[in-house]
């Protein structure tokens, strides 16, 4: 079995499980930190391992464009390339291939109106009138994204070059990169979308996933024991996510990713996961994409979530956001100069055992590296020790 | 002893040693890398000992700035504040004082026409003519520095904000940083100085250098076994080099500083070395100030240099160079992004073990941190096996 339960909440649809990958296991509930261009930003593999993280998931949109799947490929895969010998996810492309320009265009995250900057692009606004989402389309159908039935034609964001995305490219990409958990490719609409287009859309997601699932069993063999994992779409409508996990659910997937949009609130990120998971097989693993601030976590392993993998902890602490128990440290602030505690007074990260707020808070003032990587190293262990919690809690029947 | 001379060359004046200091022994001629503001830009304390560097060099004038000598202090010193537990030295903050806004206004580095951007500021171009050097004078007089026998007036290049620097100040701030080698204040002129204001200059560095001591040993008390060095000055003029060295020489100072300027070629400054090393006590350990490209690390240790601070290694390796045996490789050259080899083919650092050209090369393209930082360590490395080469070379016999 590639994914195995070892025990179930009494409480929830919460569990511990392991995710075996030819590159080694994942203790979940996991989170995958994010290595968007092959790197998690200003980390290396040694202090990566150290913070203990299992496994790391990379972008097929960036790495497609820069530098090419095809020269990762020659260079002996991804994980060679990048030296993780750990379990690698790639995502399908799509998000970005559809989101990038249109994202960067309206300010928009996967959550429309309370994560901005969340996911997708740096961003700091949502906008929500109509207005905006008929300028929307605009943009998407003739400017940025153009959606046939068979795949999408989008724009580099680098240079403004035209390329075409199918499910058969997706796979073709993710399959040079020789990831270990690769994603169907989807459309990930916007929360600005309304429920026509949010279904038409899903459906040909669905289309898509059958191709994908397809294409992927006819390269099987070039990347042993790689895995391909459908993608829930629907928007925030209850009988969408329904339709879209039942017929996901129903196909030989080994496990599922659940897309955005995923609403307008946290409540309705709730309920899209309440609405799909039921509906998928109960002892694969789910992903959920894009999402795992540290305040989500216990409510989507609730909820039945097995992995997350988020920019949020890594673009925090280059923003110098440090992670604590009670919401976010900002340790760029003058207060921090005089403190010699470390971030966390009882973390046991390499930069809490190391140096002081005041340390870390003159290596921001003074635009120093090293600020923006302590504090990320302090975030991402933050997240593994958040996770090890929850295990520790499902595991006690306390979630 | 605090400097133990284990071997001389029978060949020229070249000798291994240790330098014993209150955090540690640095094994002689040793390369020392600058972390300007309390950090080697990028790299953490872990990666530092791992490279093999036993010490490092922070700017006086830097911290004094920011975060304040009297913050680090009360944080308990600079080897708590930076978590780095073995010898450190200080520079005297003179030659930033003087020559930071004075250089960046003339992009001129120690060595006026050869070395551009190598030492001082970022600058790219020297400039000589004697238009220049009356402009020089006006901007060092009146706007950015205002020397006086009792000190100097500067102007932060950070705020503009006005500030004085004496030789007892300069004192005062090092004890309050607590580096374990630090400096005498001088005045560092430039290769653009003419001899009547080197001459007068040099002469003032010497009644500085007779306050220092006498500052130094007021204070002796209060940072344990910290060790002040004499500033040799002179220009590149033979009788003042002569005089500086055979005047600075004759004080009690443990060891002793070759301060630039360091004339106008490599020649230049190996005259410079020839001529007041001689005069220098032989049992002292020396150090040459802001020098230490590979190519001169051989000739000035024959002259007698036991220790050379430089931020070339680490500036080039932010820049994409990266060192050699034959000369720097331009790692963010696409020719690379196809090259699997390591950047070094037989070096042993961290990047070099574990990461291909193609793989830096995309990270440098790519705008990644993790570029200037891998390249960062193969540079410190490289300087650090170049060092021990060396030693082994004298040990020999054979330098």
């Amino acid at each position: 079995m590639f994914f195995k339960i070892s025990k179930k909440s009494k409480k929830s649809r919460a569990r511990i499980g392991v995710i075996k990958t030819p590159h080694g296991a994942i203790q979940t509930p996991a989170f995958v930190p994010v290595g968007t261009q092959a790197t998690v930003k200003g980390i290396t593999i040694a202090q990566l391992k150290d913070i203990g993280a299992e496994s790391l998931l990379c972008n097929t949109y960036h790495l497609y464009l820069r530098p090419s799947d095809v020269l990762i490929k020659k260079m002996g895969g991804l994980h060679k390339f990048m030296n993780w010998d750990g379990p690698i996810f790639t995502d399908s492309g799509g998000f970005q291939a559809f989101s990038l320009g249109y994202a960067i265009e309206h300010k928009v995250g996967k959550i429309a109106s309370i994560f901005p900057g969340r996911v997708g692009p740096d961003s700091s606004k949502s906008k929500k009138d109509s207005g905006e989402q008929e300028h929307t389309a605009h943009y998407r159908d003739d400017k940025l994204a153009k959606i046939t039935e068979n795949g999408v034609e989008f724009r580099s964001h680098l240079d403004g070059s035209k390329h075409f995305f199918t499910p058969e490219k997706s796979m073709e990409i993710q399959r040079n990169l020789g990831a270990d958990i690769i994603f169907a490719f989807d459309e990930c609409t916007s929360p600005l979308h309304d429920y026509v287009y949010t279904k038409k859309s899903m459906e040909r997601t669905h289309r898509w996933a059958v191709r994908c699932l397809e294409a992927h069993e006819g390269q099987q063999s070039n990347v042993k024991g790689q895995m391909l994992f459908g993608i829930v779409q629907g928007g925030a409508y209850k009988d969408l996510r329904e339709a879209s996990a039942k017929f996901i659910g129903a196909m030989d997937f080994p496990g599922f990713g659940i897309g955005g949009s995923l609403g307008k609130s946290k409540q309705d990120m709730y309920k899209v996961l309440n609405w799909s998971i039921p509906l998928l097989p109960e002892n694969k693993p789910k992903h959920l994409l894009g999402i795992g601030s540290p305040e989500d976590i216990r409510e989507c392993v609730k909820r039945g979530i097995d992995t997350f993998d988020c920019v949020m902890p890594t673009r925090l602490g280059r923003n110098g956001a440090a992670l604590l128990n009670k919401g976010t440290l900002n340790i760029k602030s003058g207060r921090y100069l005089n403190d010699k505690n470390p971030i966390g007074k009882r973390c046991d990260c390499y930069t809490c055992e190391n140096y002081s707020r005041s340390y870390v808070s003159h290596l921001f003032k003074a635009n120093e590296m090293l600020g923006p990587i302590l504090t990320t190293i302090h975030n991402l262990r933050f997240m593994e020790n958040l996770m090890r919690q929850v295990r520790e809690e499902i595991k006690k029947g306390q979630l």
